[in-house]
């Protein structure tokens, strides 16, 4: 049995593009004792990939060239030699760009496929259903009547911060990159307003005009010109919470831009940076309540999906200039 | 009886120059029902003032041209119309530039000469030694073994931070812009190291030199450059506190920067403006505290006085070059 795999083949300067990736085929692993072979179902692509691929000291370590890219997601055991799990369980986990992997087990988690489809696991019930929930309510704390702004609305984790807001019943603005996104938030998330920050051009004045009481919180998936503006629409005790900076992953030199402690300052606001493993701790409630706001029809969700292995890449890309809304996915192989 | 004032006669571009102010002499004031006639002994200069000169929305809103510049003071009652003030009562409040001034006591508090010199009311028993407590602690809450960083070390409040952090039993670095105020820093203040950033050419080849174990706390009096290389020298979980932007108050545009955000959000780092008074509930533990550190010898301070209300303008620009060493005052008149 052939396994195919994703692998970096050279670090992307810029955007990436398809000769940065190898696909390669191998002789599918076995099993030893305690490890399970996955047959991998489905595949998320998301922003923080795109930091692997760098070279550079953060916060975990660079992909290496010829390796496996990494990735989260969906797999069915196959083989198990492992006493916690059997053949046919399905599992979530991080066994990288690939259609078949090995695991030990310790960094995978069953799913019950009764209960949501199983690509939910890599969305709203997954990383970005808790990066969302996390990084908005514990880093922001929200409250009833504030107004919140979301940058990357339309994305996995802005679609689902926009929603929480208005859950917690705040004004909620998103801003995002195609006309049709923008109706999307309003008219099927309930957004209060968004904008396309594509045929805008004056930020200050359009956030200004969508939130006449000024900027509570700012959940900022962007950087870059939009969260410049909306650091000027800041509210006193205003609080930010940084959860992506995608605007600036793909440029070739670091922006300069204008200096925003002065602004934290006046408005004694807060900037907070977070990863959702900080959280970990905390997931049995974020999952159980992302799945009860569901179940009330309070939380919406949308997924894409490509199909293929071989169309990872191309999805990965187009997932960075914004072309997916909602949770970007890849159909590995079906059910 | 005569009072003299200085005025704000001009919106100063850049640094603000003699010019921009005025000295007039007005009849001094009489005091109605209810109010106080205040004879000024001390006045404090305060980076802050800077911002009151812009005619820019900001927290608390600007001097107007034509009138007395603000500014904290220390004096005595010399006349009281007001059930709670007795004439040869000593108060603190913001009183302006002038050497006499009248209040109807909402915003003086009596000070006790027995307990510390007058002078310390505008110092480290006074706003500049409320907000190093607080910016640090309640902002930061630094933690044995940690590493914090000092910038505007050897100013009112950064050298108060260094002291406190020192206490708190963190590893202190401080950074100043003389010789003499960084061996000042190092032998009279303890902290573990400090150096000058203005005869330093690699800021953030010195700060890893300097900090081994990396930065886990910031408390930001400067902003600029120096604030650039702290942020690259962050650890995980760090904590910034900002306090001042000095290096920013007199740029005739504003500068840009790198973006910050990236390096917040990849270090799971906080940044929090903040100002003094919204600790105004928590002042009396300051208060306390602080005094208890001086009786104990753990809290220096250093006091540096120019004479004669004409000089203010002069002590208040030399401040903001940096001058000064510890808490710059004028004295007005002799106790």
């Amino acid at each position: 049995m052939l396994n195919r795999q994703i692998t970096l083949a050279a670090r992307p300067v810029g955007f990436p593009k398809d000769s940065d990736f190898n696909l390669i085929e191998t002789p599918a692993p076995s099993p030893n004792d305690g490890e399970v072979l996955v047959k991998i179902l489905y595949l998320s692509v998301d922003p923080y990939m795109r930091g692997r691929m760098n070279d550079a000291k953060s916060y975990a370590k660079p992909v290496e060239l010829g390796e496996v890219m990494v990735g989260g997601t969906v797999g069915q055991v196959i083989e198990s030699r492992h006493l916690g799990y059997q053949a046919g369980d399905y599992v979530e986990g991080r066994l990288g760009w690939q259609e078949y992997a090995i695991s030990d087990g310790a960094d995978l988690r069953k799913i019950d496929p009764s209960l949501a489809p199983l690509s939910t696991a890599l969305g709203v019930l997954g990383m970005p259903g808790m990066t969302a929930y996390f990084g908005l309510l514990a880093i922001c704390d929200p409250q009833p009547g504030e107004t919140v702004v979301v940058s990357g609305a339309a994305g996995a984790v802005g679609s689902l911060v926009g929603q929480i807001a208005k859950i917690k019943g705040c004004r909620v603005v998103g801003i995002a990159g195609t006309d049709d996104k923008v109706n999307w938030l309003v008219n099927e998330l309930g957004f209060d307003a968004a904008f396309n920050y594509k045929t805008t051009d004056n930020y200050v004045a359009t956030l200004r005009a969508l939130c006449p009481n000024g900027v509570d919180v700012y959940f900022d998936n962007v950087g870059g010109a939009i969260t410049d503006a909306v650091l000027l629409a800041l509210n006193s005790r205003a609080r930010i919470s940084i959860c992506g900076q995608i605007s600036q992953y793909n440029l070739e030199k670091p922006e300069l831009g204008p200096r925003f402690f002065g602004q934290l300052l006046v408005k004694q606001a807060k900037a907070e940076g977070f990863l959702v493993f900080q959280f970990a701790h905390r997931y049995e409630e974020g999952m159980r309540q992302m799945a009860e706001w569901i179940q009330q029809g309070k939380i919406k969700y949308h997924e894409e999906f490509a199909e293929g292995l071989e169309n990872t890449p191309r999805a990965f890309i187009e997932m960075l200039h914004g072309k997916n809304t909602g949770k970007q996915l890849v159909k590995i192989a079906e059910e």
